[in-house]
């Protein structure tokens, strides 16, 4: 067994694909602050009832678990940073308006997960406290295309949903929760004669509902055709109007957006316009988010939220390699005119390299392309 | 019991400080960048193995563990990532001469440490390998001095000691692990009777000797001084030279060196010159370093290797409060005027946060002290 293999799963990131990696994490960092989004930082571990409390089952069988040492009780490490920041919407901030909040960091998974196959993945989001209304969610969802497209994604495709559709025929079916798992289970897989097994005995209008809920996706006229097929209910069509605004807010932005009704993915968790982004080249989804004002609740103050998030590290899968850029090798004197060149040379954001005595010269490990050399009486920069 | 509490030593950083560590972050890894230094992302786990071997029992018993679901195997959640940027050196870039590694990123700890009395400090550090000349000494701790400086230490005290020093006189002396772990241990302490104690049946030499270790700390004079009290030997000579060599190269830089001989810090993982540096204001150790030739050799691959890190939340401790940078209130409407000025102002780096519909308006919790209002038929930005 070699002592320097590591877990499955789980990756360094080496020198160029590091330096490209921080070069976005800081663009879109940027992005999100003169948006006024402010950049929080939550911790990699907290106690398990605060990290997960109201995020389902999902999130804790995906979080890793330690005893902490100070007082037995038991720690997650974290595995979605989005609880943490409505844990400090709630509770640090105390807002009584809209906070915005943004945050970039490892979070960690117990299985492999999303598109990069990662056990670490690096999740930077924007969320967005305080407001209920489909102006917010308009909000995410172009800073989330704006994001995307700062990563060089030009082709976008936004997927919506809404989790009141599915809880509104839930509700009127007056389905148990197992019952209401298993088919949004099978919804979720697109798995039509599950979902025709699982409704048999429901009242028919239900049934049928629920049948049309899972062949309810493609462009916007499925939101139409949603209100010919699905119930007449308040909440479905308050869902179905929020969708068309937003669908139509986000077309202005050369984005396709495509409508998916059965798309349920926590659902637990949602409770408004869910959305996923998808872009040409990527197997999966790059980006995720949604509407989720229950989450603070467990915290003790619900409020309306909607925000975003995605992992960098897979969202630059597609990218092809990174290439390093080169710096200059100087020679290893203490020459005095040459020690200001090189600060001069830095302070404009230029590598300058010492030479170190007796080590052998490779540019190419050294990462090199150009040298320090006294040439007429002065220093010069020049090619190796 | 409150959901929203947090482990002791485990902290939320709110906007204002995350927004000055972020920017710290950025130019200490510029700093690093420029002087040759790649930044590498090692993983926040590996397995116990490659992240505790030849580090020593200090390491391990801060390292928190859990079981890999996918093998059974125990992995760690790293403590420091010193060892892992060795790894890295030595296996995944396999340079023949001389790599410059750099990091910045989370380490936990099971209990707290360093100067935040945090269990979750942010390591930042810039590590050198293949070299083992003093050269490589010298060129790594004036870089943490630039880092130092950098984040407004002015007033600097670089602490230096060498392990070849203890190291040879425990040779010489043939002790025993347990023996040699307990005078470590006691010297570290400044205990000058345990180390009395301790040496009382040794060799009237090496009882002697030991015992003027444990005061020759001070000004650069110590080093005559132990010129005189310490035996003649190879090994001591060698590192009394290569001390003196550092102690000017710093020297230049408006640096206080001091000396501590019996400064003994992780001595099973150095092997050469280690340092600690002080900042007016600040009661422990900002920055800590050393060489630490033999670390590799756990992974197959000796190389020679110094560098030095520090815990950026620590740092910033004396700073005082952080003040969060104030942005532009944008009304919630859609003049096509007002879009374009919005992005204008925000690609040049202003935060402009838009209202939302039917929200209310807290300048103060929006962090802004401008809007953008139509005056004279033209939108302008203007103080509240």
């Amino acid at each position: 067994m070699h002592n320097w293999l590591l877990p499955e799963y789980i990756e360094d990131v080496l020198p160029a694909e590091a330096a490209r990696l921080e070069s976005y994490r800081r663009q879109l960092l940027d992005l999100f602050r003169v948006h006024g989004y402010q950049y929080v930082m939550p911790p990699m571990m907290e106690y398990v009832e605060s990290l997960l409390t109201g995020t389902g089952h999902d999130l804790d069988i995906a979080t890793f678990k330690v005893v902490d040492q100070l007082t037995g009780r038991l720690m997650g490490l974290r595995a979605d940073t989005t609880p943490q920041a409505a844990r400090i919407d709630a509770h640090m901030l105390n807002h009584a308006g809209v906070s915005r909040l943004c945050y970039a960091g490892t979070v960690l998974r117990t299985k492999p997960d999303g598109l990069a196959r990662t056990r670490e993945p690096l999740q930077l989001g924007a969320e967005l406290y305080g407001h209920a209304g489909i102006a917010s969610d308009i909000e995410v969802q172009r800073l989330m295309v704006k994001a995307l497209q700062l990563l060089g994604m030009q082709t976008l495709f936004v997927d919506l949903s809404h989790a009141a559709i599915f809880a509104s025929l839930s509700h009127t079916a007056q389905l148990g929760l197992p019952q209401e798992q298993a088919l949004q289970a099978a919804l979720q897989a697109k798995d039509i004669s599950l979902v025709e097994q699982l409704v048999v005995n429901l009242p028919e209008k239900s049934r049928q509902a629920f049948i049309a809920l899972a062949q309810l996706n493609g462009g916007i006229e499925v939101l139409d055709q949603a209100r010919e097929v699905l119930p007449d209910s308040e909440e479905i069509e308050q869902a179905l109007l929020e969708l068309e605004a937003v669908a139509k807010a986000l077309g202005d932005r050369n984005v396709t957006v495509t409508i998916d009704l059965s798309e349920l993915r926590g659902y637990h968790y949602h409770s408004g316009i869910v959305f996923a982004a998808y872009a040409k080249g990527y197997a999966g989804p790059i980006a995720l988010g949604g509407r989720y004002d229950e989450v603070g609740a467990a915290f003790g103050r619900a409020r309306p939220a909607t925000g975003f998030s995605l992992d960098l590290r897979g969202a630059l899968l597609a990218l092809g390699p990174a290439t390093m850029d080169k710096g200059i090798l100087a020679p290893a004197t203490q020459d005095a005119d040459l020690v200001a060149l090189i600060e001069t040379l830095r302070a404009q954001g230029q590598v300058v390299v010492e030479a170190l005595p007796d080590a052998q010269v490779d540019y190419s490990e050294l990462a090199c392309d150009r040298l320090l050399q006294k040439v007429d009486g002065r220093w010069q920069v020049v090619a190796v």
